[in-house]
């Protein structure tokens, strides 16, 4: 049920601090990530890269994107790309060829943004169909300001984000489901927000929900367990500075001190989901 | 007031479809692009490459568009990358930094999604500031299904997107403003719903407006002339098919038959939106 959030924070570890090349940072970053998922991968139900983190490292964050997912991948590990991409007609269509194909870029699921509408979701899930992938719309996220829109009250009643959470099972209604009950159509649901995650746990009975939030935002493990449903399915927790730079990897002066850390901080995370799971 | 929008579409022209390896049509696709840029550039207020069709093309498409935008700032076009991005906290940072900074895919404006919360706009408004660059704020987009969001009915009255607008009016007021009035934090708003532009006009003063769906999706020019104010400034109307792919260029053979075509359709579109502007 655990989630490796990879979100590369080049000054976050002395490991990849201070190089000042834009090509040897993204080196460093991708061995360094690598080297996480090579120690972790049998504790973990997925990855998450972030996008945002690897586009900030220029063309050469790019490729070290395309490496650390193709690597992921052969490890048997599902890719969640996080890349809360969204827009309209053709334009969606071309982001979901990017991201839910076969391209370098391809991934096993992707983040996406329902504000342009439910018609902009159409391209994805139909490449998510076509290929046996995933999507996981945003409903409610896991940031201070995200009641500034998700939580308006809308017309017919209720908040916003339920009322998204309503049309997106309407929507999974026609979609294959799995032994579990799920589709291909999930949806985002922040930890520090356990009230409606419980309540976008009912009301979205075909989503797998991935939740962030957990560990550095300051959701607890109690927070996320609500993600799940009663058999202990449904749900995946993601954390990412909690994993790839853990207190005891801070100092870490080589590769093995950091996949040490880090795979004790996945176990922990592990131990403390399942401790959770078995008391809710 | 024209602003020419670089969607890539390899198969929309016989100079660009059929490569088969990923890096010849990216090559091809860029080429293809500059011809236009360096054909239109005096007739432009901007250009508007559109992120997603390059990321279909993988990193070889994203090389193409480093090229692309690097190649318009060396004609003084200004480049908006519609890449409609948002996160939450240092995530939004990051893309802040990849696309509002100095590195290989910076512009100098850029699209972004509210959905997370008007929280998540401050890294990008704050690094719009820093340098010099602004934002287009998604608020009301020409796709059909638009409405499913952004005119829900909120509390307090009115649709989403009207309460949107008047949030970012509210931030723009401590931001500094241009000699017409205008800040770095810009808004979408779609010429598709000319009643919905003519409401934005009014209600962000201080928000120049980026005017999709011109042309191609059914805008005309009177329904993007609402978006000017009184003086004829405050506002950019897009058309992307219609300028790189115009009937005059279908057949086109060569590089210099293509430039003339979108020279030609460049001019019209100019020329349409000033007897829109004087007549209305």
């Amino acid at each position: 049920m655990v989630c490796l959030g990879l979100d590369p924070r080049p000054n976050a570890h002395p490991l990849t601090a201070g190089l000042t090349a834009a090509g040897a940072t993204a080196t460093a970053v991708q061995r360094y990530l690598t080297t996480v998922l090579d120690a972790t991968h049998d504790l973990l139900a997925c990855c998450k890269p972030q996008s945002a983190f690897f586009e900030a490292l220029g063309l050469p964050g790019l490729e070290a994107l395309a490496g650390v997912m193709s690597h992921a991948r052969s490890l048997g590990l599902p890719v969640i790309l996080d890349a809360k991409r969204g827009d309209i007609g053709s334009t969606a269509a071309a982001y979901a060829k990017a991201y839910l194909t076969d391209g370098d870029l391809a991934a096993d699921a992707l983040t996406v943004n329902p504000y342009l509408g439910l018609d902009t979701l159409e391209p994805f899930i139909a490449a998510a169909e076509a290929g046996g992938r995933g999507l996981f719309v945003l409903v409610r996220t896991s940031n201070p300001g995200s009641a500034d829109l998700q939580e308006l009250a809308v017309e017919g009643g209720g908040p916003l984000y339920c009322k998204l959470a309503d049309a997106l099972t309407a929507r999974a209604a026609s979609l294959p489901r799995d032994p579990h009950g799920y589709t291909s159509l999930g949806a985002v649901a922040g930890a520090t927000h356990p009230a409606a995650t419980r309540e976008l746990r009912t009301r979205l009975p075909h989503s797998l929900l991935l939740v962030p939030g957990y560990g550095a935002q300051g959701g607890s493990a109690a927070d996320a367990a609500v993600a799940f449903d009663e058999n202990g399915w449904g749900a995946v927790v993601n954390a990412s500075r909690s994993l790839t730079y853990p207190p005891g990897a801070a100092k870490a002066t080589s590769l093995p001190e950091v996949a040490a850390a880090a795979r004790a901080a996945a176990r922990a995370m592990r131990d403390d989901l399942n401790r959770a799971l078995e008391i809710s």
